[in-house]
């Protein structure tokens, strides 16, 4: 259940690619890992103590993936500690109320929360944080790799390190090795899978390039990631895969990393970062809009 | 109809407790006590006048809570004017229809608005009044009690004047005998409401105290207020009240208080104020994940 | 079809509307007319080749307005170069997959997307815009009328200029020439709409001075666009005509024109712009609580 909530991240239900994905989070980093683990135990342990529906929600792990990305989140943007821990464990309760309260509220629209409770909780901690003495290590907030070298010219290992970044920045890692790893798990779940992703994270970085964002920027994969969970969810897993719908999902890539910078420059002000909001966002745009074309259709 | 409009503040539809309100605002100062009126008969009467259900929502005072709270609100931010009265005036009247529009949105999901028409029109006021000339006072908006007096260090006087101000801060008073006041209200009511109030007040001060927020914060009743609100909501009036539903609204009572400093952060930004958006957030969320809980019940 | 979507941008399923509404959008500049038409054409092409209802939401220009507005603002905020002709075609696109989305949302509530599309893509490209070396040109963002003159006495210019502008702006034309010329567009859909829009710009002009914004701002009608689009919804367009509704709708005029500061506000910490988002909520508020009221009644 717990190895299944973590592949559910990128959709799948497989617990042999979530394995592979706890073997790229440790990879980046033993702390990733760990609180990755601490944040899927308890958001599938709250599910189940509430009273969710064990076998729709709890065993496939739709309870767990938000969980373990408050994990990785909060440890990346707060530092390796205990207040960290502790508000790992808060968060991924109040993760998990959260995914259920939009499993309510876009019933009715055949969407499912995505990564939102992550995005919100992860937001809201890191946004308020700031406020609290013995939540903000003096360090912390220096995690994500931004523009320390300007310049829009892209090298060739700014390409390749950035479409491997560009998968691994969906559990916040930006070693191309961990990206690697976590591509090699994507490939276990599916040929097709593997494929859509890596075409994403190139659609994104080349999205970025062509409107002039920073090389470092995109060979961090910084403008793939939200292209690349974009592209998959619209691509076979919530919709079916046809030529037309091909297209569809190349228009949502697309649209994910344009708007990457948007919802940046939204968060910079008060300290937020961009997290999977581009994604969210787009997804549920993308996929409400279904039932008004003949030529799209949900799976 | 217009005091059982004050006492649906805190969920009450009973009159003396209103009066008992009111008498806590005239207390904390006359000028809360005459726009609160002033809110609440011209949100009840526009709601009359438009044809809104009469049995159903204006005469037990479900159209005049947020008009009571945007009086207050609005003279609080913008000083006792003229133009103060205006805006009241206006601003319940378009409060009124928001009221009545989020009751549209939200009934699919047996949510209701809550406090959610103050905190949007007051708002728009105080960050859209800065533009306009003829609004913003040159002394306005120095009212909120804030990090005037840095520091951790909470004291004993903290911890008891905070813990009333908790609930006076309700209606926006910080003097610890208005918060009395209106607690002796709630024990009229009845005697679970007040004791969960209580309860609800010191476990959010404990909440902020905990997270390292600052002693004069805690003492003016800042951590307190939304977690008042979302203890007494979750725990006896909209969730039948179980040890389970306990712990589901402590946990509530904790995110409310939590979600306290991201909110103030987020409007710190361009002048607005925390309000009770946190209680609305969190207890909409927790409300609408019930369905899915089979813990949980709603009443 | 062309002609009808710029004419949809104020409720007008009529091609000679949209004639003449070009012809304005000329006058005020042929950037603005060439862009216009390019996001119209794009955004209805986009919505017939993914299947959209043809009878009911092609034919009618449905699809085609908020495609209009994206061209016309796109080329204001980012100036006339080919980069903004791209964005211009992907946003359309992207616009017409959102007002599809955003129908299927609203349906349940009778509501409809209204210009929030455009408001939607015009922010996000131009508060990311910023992030992108080629998006972004040095003298771009310059464009609209502002504090350039601050003071809040209002002249006689301002008051008949600030009319017709306050028609103009809808299109984001500050020209009152171009706003005369929409105005004889209005009429020529009908003389109660082009009465209804006249009276609802000197509405919203009269609140912005009433409130004490600066006379510039009024001259250059930023507190009249709203205010119209309001008004012709509210009265007319989405509720039956009535007495009570011509209160209900002169209340939303003037919340609109009030709320244009709040919106103001918000987005300048960002660099984005008030665009028809005042109009949008407002109008969505309004029409949402429709069904609570015995006194007002939808078409």
């Amino acid at each position: 259940m717990i190895l299944r909530g973590i592949a559910q991240v990128v959709f799948q239900p497989n617990p042999w690619v979530g394995l592979v994905f706890l073997a790229a989070l440790f990879a980046g980093g033993w702390q990733f890992g760990v609180f990755g683990l601490l944040g899927a135990v308890t958001a599938t342990l709250t599910a189940y103590l509430l009273g969710a529906a064990r076998s729709e929600r709890v065993v496939p792990g739709l309870e767990g993936f938000s969980g373990t990305l408050i994990g990785v989140g909060l440890v990346l943007y707060l530092d390796t500690r205990w207040m960290t821990a502790l508000l790992v464990i808060f968060g991924a309760v109040v993760g998990s109320v959260l995914t259920s309260a939009l499993d309510v509220l876009l019933k009715p629209y055949r969407l499912s929360g995505l990564t939102a409770p992550f995005c919100v909780v992860t937001t809201v901690v890191v946004v308020g944080g700031t406020a609290f003495g013995r939540v903000w290590a003096e360090h912390a907030g220096t995690a994500p790799p931004s523009t320390a070298a300007p310049g829009l010219g892209m090298s060739w290992t700014h390409l390749w390190q950035g479409t491997f970044n560009g998968i691994g920045q969906i559990f916040l890692q930006n070693q191309w090795y961990a990206g690697l790893i976590f591509l090699a798990g994507l490939v276990l779940a599916g040929w097709r899978v593997g494929l859509v992703a890596l075409a994403s994270s190139v659609v994104g970085l080349l999205t970025g390039w062509l409107l002039g964002a920073q090389a470092a920027d995109l060979g961090a994969g910084l403008y793939g990631y939200n292209s690349v969970l974009t592209g998959v969810a619209l691509f076979g897993t919530f919709v079916v895969a046809t030529p037309a719908s091909a297209v569809y999902a190349l228009t949502g890539a697309v649209t994910a990393a344009g708007f990457t910078a948007g919802i940046g420059e939204l968060f910079a002000v008060v300290g937020g970062h961009t997290l999977t909001w581009p994604f969210v966002l787009v997804t549920w745009t993308f996929l409400a809009a279904v039932p008004m074309f003949s030529r799209i259709a949900r799976t």
